[in-house]
């Protein structure tokens, strides 16, 4: 355990921009904490009411992307065949040891536990933090769309295959209707 | 509820910059997201094995700034004499509309009672992530100290008088040690 060097890893995520967005051209993008803090509010918000441990599933969205404070935001083949640099059972493979150690120096094991049943996509706590990381992505997607801050589409993250990516129908339906406000407010 | 407009509006908290940073001149400043973010995971972290409800504190501060999305990052007298523009009363007046409308777009009251609790300071959870959030920001300090990104000195957060606003002994401690690590690295 030492938790300055936690500190002092964990505090990069502020400055690792998603590749989802820099591959795409889009200027001064959210950067992995942005995307964790948004990701760990939407659960939040949208567990409530949901037949899930809404409080796991709030501490698996906090830690879910924290390897990316060691290796930065890799895109997997399955999330972009054109842009992903490898398969996403090598990226897990990957990013294990790095949270290993971050679960380590935090001293905490929960922490890699967690990050492990997200990767697992085998329980309804990571099935659904998995769907709000999408549409959080979504969000940030149809936002970017809106203010024209991309050189290459962003429509990509909300076309069909976008949106097959969000297995529960409820969640899915709420990502439309947000990506229909586009067309409202053009 | 309107979980569309309440989206659009926490997106916003991406592009607020603290304001403790900007009014001293550091360069790509963090932001409340990122801010939020920090705060949460560090008390998942340091919560642990403490005598309260850390599922309640890990909400209660990824909630605990949802205002500056509406009303931008304000500092208050009590926090900086100089720079702040209002006393923490009346600062929290002016949040509590906005935090009401957040939480009712939210469809969630649970929103506006965490943070009321937050800012009423009187529970042992309000009184652990005010201390955290203190620690959040002084190891973002200590960064900014060590890579020279600043116009005005940034030492105000963890002089004696900044590390007396953190008044849990261990919290004070940790901090402290975090702070010593910024003679070893220079």
């Amino acid at each position: 355990m030492d938790l300055t060097k936690f500190f002092e890893i964990v505090l990069k995520l502020k400055g690792v921009e998603r590749t989802g967005w820099t591959e795409r051209g889009v200027k001064m993008p959210e950067t992995s904490s942005d995307h964790s803090f948004m990701t760990g509010l939407m659960t939040l918000v949208l567990g409530k009411g949901r037949k899930l441990d809404l409080d796991k599933a709030v501490r698996m969205a906090l830690v879910h992307d924290l390897p990316e404070a060691i290796l930065g935001d890799i895109i997997t083949k399955e999330n972009w065949e054109k842009g992903g640099s490898m398969r996403e059972k090598d990226k897990i493979q990957k990013e294990r040891p790095a949270m290993k150690k971050i679960s380590s120096l935090a001293g905490d094991p929960e922490i890699l536990e967690l990050w492990e049943e997200f990767e697992a996509q085998k329980t309804t706590e990571a099935k659904f933090v998995k769907a709000v990381d999408r549409i959080a992505t979504i969000v940030q997607a149809v936002e970017y769309h809106k203010k024209g801050n991309y050189k290459k589409p962003v429509e990509g993250f909300w076309d069909e295959k976008g949106l097959s990516m969000i297995k529960d129908p409820e969640l899915r339906k709420l990502a439309l209707s947000y990506i229909k406000s586009l067309g409202k407010k053009k």
